[in-house]
């Protein structure tokens, strides 16, 4: 029997380092050292906990053809070598602004994020949220209501179905055209709302001109806004004023999108019937925070995009966009 | 300008006696008496709270063609004019039997249930339970957690993708087929388990020979099985045992169709990772009641039919079931 030695290893050369400043568990960085081998990983001396976090500067970062992870600005605008940053988020309002894209441009540096990576956990934190909005699931399980009490159907009552009510999403990125997918058996009224639409979007879409007449038919608003210097406080007391009574506000996109007083204010008077928060700013809201005081406001701890096989699947994400750049194809999530 | 005499109500004549138990809230009381006009409605003298209790026998049921509700079987085998009987809600325990299929047979009355207004709360509360658990929500909703602590990627990590899961459903009816409908944007692996295959379904059917087999496979188990003798207990200490370790199971039919203190038992020892129940034995569980002393149990009061328009729904339901009675087309849900 002839041993065959796997054609890849003859052919495969040492040609890139690869900066990763990602803590990853031992799995997922098993997965990226073997798949990379034998292109060079270069790990910081201080790897960073969080995928939200700024990585501190390291002198490794100079030798690095690519970055993989939330690289230190600086770091990048000191490199010589690099040619890919993918940041290990969907977000990257630190690397959004009119300078670092002119940088990344002159330079030719690509940019991509992972976005496709937490599309499908932040749909279904989303839909979570509206479920157990729409069937009230907090007081549910906290009820010892008993089946014959004349409370009882007042209690079944305060559930609504989600069938035929109205949605506007704000953001039309790639977890909205998700969102609608898996909204769409339950037959709602669905708009979106993006700054320059193009044509191709799956739902009716307005700008910002059209938000207030939006607002006041909503049923549910769901905010996926990025942030960045247009959409800081988007949602200020104006905009929860226009907002329907009784209407749900959720955001799983970034707490700075939103001014917590304002919502506060739109809670407390039971404008809104409720908000159901994955992004706050700041993160987390301190335990005396107003928010944390009322009884229609729910608050997760930015989780939202998180799953079992998170750091796997964002390792998988970079290594096939590591193969498109290898052989010179369009990468996934580019935005830069 | 001529003034026209709406045309039915010249040609209606008064041909009914509906005897209504249900003690609807007025919107849904004058939709009910104003739809029915110039029919005649029979009221009870102590009308029943609940759609769920059994209503006290009442003197007027002798002169009723009609009944919707849950009438008194006494009353029912009793009566001398009854045609047809329209049970309002989705199960029927009560009326479960051979005596009474039997005698309803032999005296041509018909019997109805409310199913299908039941459907869509039901679907919606069971997403939810399945929703809020793959996200992790009881404990997300609480918990205090900061971006960059080292416990919040493992923290994020306790939520699962539903997209490629395994799914089984006992008990396949109306629910079962929405709940397919639902799930599909999921892109599950759903099995079903009903005790006769008709060919028609939509999903891959097993019959209980082939129970324990699913059951090692599913990651998602959703009893929606009624309740009656054979059903009785249908989860045991064997059925729990066959279960994957760390399934999630979920109950939206009747609470007698588990034995709860096996179902502790697989809590209590995290064989399976969780279970959210909207239905127990008894209802509600008493306050010390082992089950709710576990951290991976989630129980709701019997609200997964219950809606704001419920009882809207459930006259209207009655009213075009009404409708196709005077006409003598077939009835919706009949189920003798």
């Amino acid at each position: 029997m002839e041993v065959q030695v796997p054609r890849p290893l003859l052919f495969r050369m040492p040609e890139f380092a690869v900066f990763s400043d990602t803590d990853l568990p031992p799995s997922a960085k098993d997965l990226l050292q073997n798949s990379l081998f034998p292109h060079k990983i270069i790990l910081p001396s201080n790897p960073s906990l969080s995928l939200l976090t700024n990585a501190d500067s390291d002198p490794g970062f100079l030798f690095a053809d690519i970055a993989f992870g939330q690289p230190n600005i600086n770091d990048i605008l000191n490199s010589k070598k690099l040619k890919w940053i993918q940041i290990s988020s969907a977000g990257f309002t630190r690397y959004d602004t009119e300078d670092f894209r002119n940088e990344m441009k002159e330079r030719g540096i690509i940019v991509t994020n992972s976005s496709s990576v937490f599309t499908e956990p932040c749909v279904e934190h989303v839909f979570a949220f509206m479920l157990a909005s729409a069937r009230n699931l907090p007081d549910a399980l906290n009820a010892r209501i008993k089946n014959a009490d004349p409370e009882w159907p007042r209690f079944r009552h305060e559930s609504k179905l989600l069938t035929g009510q109205n949605v506007l999403i704000l953001g039309y990125g790639s977890i909205a055209i998700r969102l609608v997918e898996v909204l769409k058996p339950f037959r709602m009224k669905i708009t979106g709302m993006r700054r320059k639409k193009r044509g191709d979007e799956s739902i009716p879409i307005i700008g910002s001109e059209d938000l207030p007449k939006a607002l006041r038919e909503a049923d549910h608003i769901i905010n996926i806004l990025p942030d960045n210097l247009d959409s800081k406080y988007y949602f200020n007391s104006d905009r929860f004023r226009d907002c329907k009574q009784g209407a749900v506000f959720y955001n799983i996109g970034r707490g700075a999108t939103v001014d917590q007083v304002a919502l506060y204010e739109s809670l407390r008077s039971n404008h809104l019937a409720a908000a159901w928060l994955d992004v706050t700013e700041p993160e987390p809201l301190s335990e005396d925070h107003p928010l944390r005081s009322l009884k229609n406001c729910f608050i997760t701890p930015h989780v939202a995009g998180g799953y079992q096989e998170e750091f796997t699947d964002l390792v998988r994400h970079f290594l096939e966009n590591f193969r498109r750049f290898q052989k010179g194809e369009n990468l996934l999530d580019r935005i830069m």
